[in-house]
């Protein structure tokens, strides 16, 4: 089945708002075997969104609209699908009721502007909105289906789940779709390819693809099958053959972070994490601490961005800034054993480099120059990384604590006795 | 000028990307005038694509493609131009130099695969990619113009800076457009709505609006005039007139931040800031070294987020934690005390809170409870805000944050001598 997903609002097309509603809906539906060919977003244009949705249903089994169905005037999908499919606009006694409704439950007196959105195409079925007063609209002709939602996500997305899952579920009928993501870290695309490449030829199934962002690789593998149980039977057979093949770059599964993944083994293994930051100025703290919870870990931190800092909180001497500079192998070795002293936490991590966009002196010091290191027991291990002179001071600033809370994770998962 | 975006990436009609490039394509468009009437995102296939830019071309003067300008096979924007203006693809040595050249100064060996990226349709020039390797192509029939971008956003800004922004300049010609933003932080949006009502009625020039965004407030100004001259006088009146009327709450201009502000003040002042982070676990601190050159006035930052951590790296009395609980008025004074002291610097900034999900206990200690404490050379201030159980973890965070950042750009004003 082919859907294309119509995105109405002036608010989009003028790039005031991102459409977010697009991509949700795509990732359900690509999830129960519908193939998106295509997303289209109108302004609040009557004309245009109505052509938009004609070309749609010529080119598609299932269109779905979201937004346009509020009760101002610049809410124009009811036109809109009244005059693409040439039928003329009535109040639906059913929807007036659900709207009623609505403001029953909220207490609230109706305005009599909300009795717009009572109004429906001719034939076209009503959708209840649990969280909101806009009825979502259904029309159906042949094997083809238009569903017009709310384009207030939580909405749209209840709606989704009320009014369309279930039809696409039997829809898939027989026919099943498992997926599954697994974020890799420390290995480049390139070679993830080389080391894929037989599972991902084209036409393959399960089909397995890769996508970067953020220095973050995804190996995506998606299952067909004749039952449930047939795609998952496959799915599982190419994640583990994956898992056997990439090793310990693969850092998790689904949404997993690598701060989350580092909580949990901390969490498990009872330990706790300090950490002494220059050039990311406090960002490795806050990843670490962006997960709930995190307290039970994650103990106190140190942002020493001046020499003087370097000194007083952490014990570093002043010889060694004066030798080997701030941003040096030596520095960040005294910084993480001092952190980890003074703590007196399991681990410490210690960063200082060149973020940019300004400070750095090629070709020695160069922008992107950074040294990482990790203090545990068994001592303190120090990288150096050239993260790229092409890479802004917020990308330094990332890659820089993603490479910190990578060592962390291989120095948990080797304590623990390798990986899962 | 009527302008459509063009979209192209299987992993954005997947879902498995949110396409940001278009809501950004479009403010930049809007803002000197042009008109986008639609955006359209395709899959990677050459045929769909294709026929989606041959529609575009008939329906717009300016159509913009982003992405599927790589090297690998699923980029096929090339081909899809070369399809619908009906002209063969050729090796392009303009292009072959460029890339040749992005690899000789990234000092790595070109892959033949890139070879791939200087394929262009004939009769179609190049555009100079300053932060990759895939050059821009750009399409020219008589009035209408075809540019393909790529999906890298870093790459496809700096290539609209460069190759777009200018001929839009030009194109915008005698009518012109002038615009602002001026961001607001400490006022409700429906107060500002007060204050600007009859500025901001349906159909005046300059039009005045506004635009909440986590928190941040925007008035934006959009005038119209028959030279720029007289567009610049029109937003330039309404620009002060706003100003007088709203005060303080204004926090700068264009794309300023609060902590890009507060910045610029303490570098003028000649004046230094440290932090004691409790619940935003180096939020403050990142957010406060997101600016280059921040390490002029940002000296260190403390993340005490354990009890022990606060008495012994600023000096929290025991008695004070036991009396009061670490999220209190008195804790917060006495961190924002110890950091100033022991850091040595002219403010300190302290936060303790409860950030959630977990750990409130309403109704005294409920999630959201946060106390931000400014500490300066005349005393130590004080703010407890409820910022609202509805609110996420990082939302929470966020805005205490923002409302410390706020307090201390107040702080630095009043002692400037007030408002510029």
């Amino acid at each position: 089945m082919n859907a294309i997903v119509i995105s109405c609002g002036t608010e989009l097309v003028t790039g005031q708002c991102v459409d977010t509603n697009s991509a949700w809906l795509s990732t359900r539906l690509t999830a129960v075997g519908v193939h998106v060919v295509g997303h289209v977003t109108v302004g609040d244009d009557a004309a245009r969104l109505s052509a938009a949705i004609r070309r749609a249903l010529d080119e598609a089994e299932l269109v779905i609209i979201t937004g346009g169905l509020g009760p101002t005037p610049d809410d124009l999908t009811r036109e809109a699908i009244a005059e693409a499919i040439h039928e003329p606009l009535q109040e639906n006694a059913e929807a007036l009721s659900q709207i009623r409704g609505f403001f029953e439950r909220w207490q609230r007196p109706m305005p009599e502007s909300n009795r717009r959105q009572a109004m429906t195409p001719r034939g076209c079925e009503v959708i209840a909105n649990s969280r909101g007063t806009a009825p979502g609209i259904l029309y159906r002709k042949d094997h083809r289906r238009l569903y017009a939602l709310p384009g207030v996500p939580a909405e749209l997305k209840a709606m989704f789940d009320s009014a369309l899952a279930p039809m696409l579920d039997e829809l898939s009928g027989g026919s099943r779709i498992e997926s599954a993501r697994l974020p890799c870290f420390g290995i480049s695309e390139a070679r993830l390819g080389d080391v894929l490449a037989d599972l991902m030829r084209p036409g393959r199934n399960p089909a397995v693809g890769t996508t970067a962002s953020q220095a973050i690789l995804s190996i995506r593998v998606l299952a067909h099958g004749s039952s449930q149980a047939e795609a998952r039977r496959l799915l599982d057979n190419d994640v583990a053959e994956i898992r056997r093949r990439v090793g310990e770059p693969i850092f998790g599964e689904g949404e997993d972070t690598l701060e989350g993944v580092v909580g949990a083994l901390l969490r498990a293994r009872g330990e706790t994490i300090s950490v002494a930051e220059s050039c990311t100025g406090g960002l490795l703290a806050k990843r670490l601490t962006d997960i709930p919870g995190s307290s039970d870990y994650f103990l106190q931190g140190y942002i020493t961005y001046s020499n003087a800092s370097k000194m007083d909180l952490l014990g570093v001497p002043q010889a060694l800034l004066t030798e080997h500079g701030a941003v040096s192998e030596a520095v960040a070795r005294a910084m993480a054993a001092g952190c980890r002293e003074r703590a007196g936490t399991d681990y410490a991590i210690a960063i200082t480099g060149i973020a940019g966009p300004t400070g750095g002196s090629p070709p020695s010091h160069p922008v992107g120059l950074v040294y990482i290191a990790l203090a545990h027991s068994g001592g303190v291990e120090v990288v150096r990384h050239l993260l790229g002179e092409h890479l802004t001071r917020d990308e330094v600033r990332d890659r820089a604590c993603k490479v910190a809370l990578n060592m962390l994770r291989l120095q948990l998962v080797a304590r623990s006795g390798g990986p899962p």
